[in-house]
């Protein structure tokens, strides 16, 4: 799946993923109208209300970038209709060619990250058959608790071919207050970092490992550091756009094969209508703004890839 | 709901939760076979085998105990079937009267753990109306990404008179990887559970704040010295029975006052029938074994928690 993410990358010329992590406020009064006419003003309606700006939004998009990051938060919140939306939304996602990375930051003692790695990439075993959960393509994995937390993950995704995306520094303004700590002189990210890399190697694919790393757009000196330390391992890179991380900053993530990150833009694409410059499509033409978007965030990075 | 938590810790004398983390093997071959027939061997029929055990166990404990612990990945890994479970198990716990752990371990950036608090505790607007999705009591959180990450959490608690157990440190083998790192001289734990008792000032109970810790039963030295950083901090301390913790060391989980701690089972409860000292209750009275294995569990406490 690392090799295929990488393929698309190089064949789209566009190392982007489009973080569909959609909010009530986002989405159009006439979906939203239409939504709660057909299903009610209630959670259902809601999640159906995304379930068609999703759509939208894949739809005019698609054909553009590699792959998509569904935030599970955002389905999850409306609880059992939200869920079936976000699986609906994956579903849909991967019948249009997208890579999907469950942006689902789950992590947990041995056995329980088993179960976590058996729902979000893996099969699980019932009676004599097996069958699939929410069947991402990658998952994002929280690494406080140490291998033994990882190493479910790492199993599931090597029998499938999935992979993961570790987190490592975060976008977050306190990021800092644990990641940042020295550890023998040097901050906590960096011993995460290395043992990314580490784990990485029990899974490599062609150029890059399956074992990739989270590091936020907004510490761009974090990026350079943390790109050395870990020389094959595929960095996703949240925080651009919306949340301060600028396209100049990010050539320090790429490795000089021009590969090596992929950068996430939510809000900036999804609803890419609210912004000044966008403003002109109007709530009707949301998605069409949103392609626009991701065709100027593609302009504005291949600036910084190519650098 | 410290509060109440604490009230009915003292009421039953049992500073126990029962941890709800259902696994298919656990299953007696009856109840598996009933689901099976009636639903299919699927993930739908696996749920419902899992909700029939539970409804099981929790029938023979409830008056017991003040509080069981739900591990939703044992859920989730069965899609949306699951998680439906998930959601009728705390449902039902409720009605019986029981706190509700979700044991959840979400955390993310401030946008994204608003969306979890939401949905696990909170409430969510849509049009005029509020609606829940899982409503748990207490959540428990990750704290790598820092406050931002956990402040949304605590709003929501503020809001709703509910309360968190964040990770400090965990009971798995590997957890000292990063957990265990030191930072000024002192291991990374100390400063996130320092952190913890500040976090707990903006949401505070009666005697102990609603804002807990997960302290594992696995490092007793560890629990001795979070005890006295965190003294109005409840700790959740899992990893006793099974994983090894031990009743003797658990004395210094708690406070002089006899509390401050809540000491979980999930497999030497729940599973109980298959544990060589229950064997003879059999795979058709597993709930009856579960029943007598939490009133072990609570004289086996009660010596550590009177010395």
């Amino acid at each position: 799946m690392i090799n295929k993410l990488i393929e698309r990358i190089k064949k789209l010329q566009a190392p982007i993923v489009v973080g569909l992590d959609p909010m009530l406020d986002y989405i159009p009064e006439q979906i939203l109208n239409e939504a709660y006419t057909n299903y009610g003003e209630n959670l259902k309606g809601a999640a159906q209300a995304i379930w068609q700006y999703n759509k939208g939004i894949i739809d005019a998009i698609y054909d553009l970038i590699p792959a998509v990051k569904p935030q599970i938060a955002m389905y999850e919140q409306f609880g059992l209709e939200g869920l079936e939306v976000f699986k609906r939304t994956i579903d849909y996602c991967k019948q249009k060619g997208l890579i999907v990375i469950g942006d689902i930051k789950r992590g947990d003692i041995g056995s329980t990250s088993t179960a976590y790695a058996t729902g979000h990439l893996g099969k699980i075993k019932i009676g004599s058959s097996s069958f699939t959960a929410f069947d991402e393509d990658f998952a994002t994995v929280n690494p406080y608790l140490g291998f033994d937390g990882i190493k479910p993950f790492v199993d599931v995704c090597r029998e499938e071919k999935k992979g993961l995306f570790i987190l490592v520094k975060t976008s977050n303004p306190s990021s800092g207050e644990f990641q940042d700590q020295l550890v023998d002189g040097k901050p906590l990210y960096e011993l995460v970092g290395r043992k990314v890399a580490e784990w990485g190697e029990l899974h490599m694919g062609e150029t890059y490992s399956y074992i990739g790393a989270v590091v936020g757009a907004t510490y761009p000196e974090v990026g350079k550091a943390l790109r050395r330390i870990m020389p094959k391992t595929f960095i996703l890179v949240p925080g651009y756009g919306a949340q301060g991380g600028k396209a100049e900053d990010l050539a320090a993530y790429f490795n000089n094969d021009g590969l090596g990150a992929i950068v996430n833009s939510s809000r900036g694409i999804i609803a890419a209508y609210k912004l000044k410059a966008y403003e002109k499509f109007g709530p009707e033409a949301y998605s069409d703004a949103a392609r626009q978007a991701v065709i100027d965030m593609r302009e504005d990075l291949r600036q910084a890839w190519e650098r």
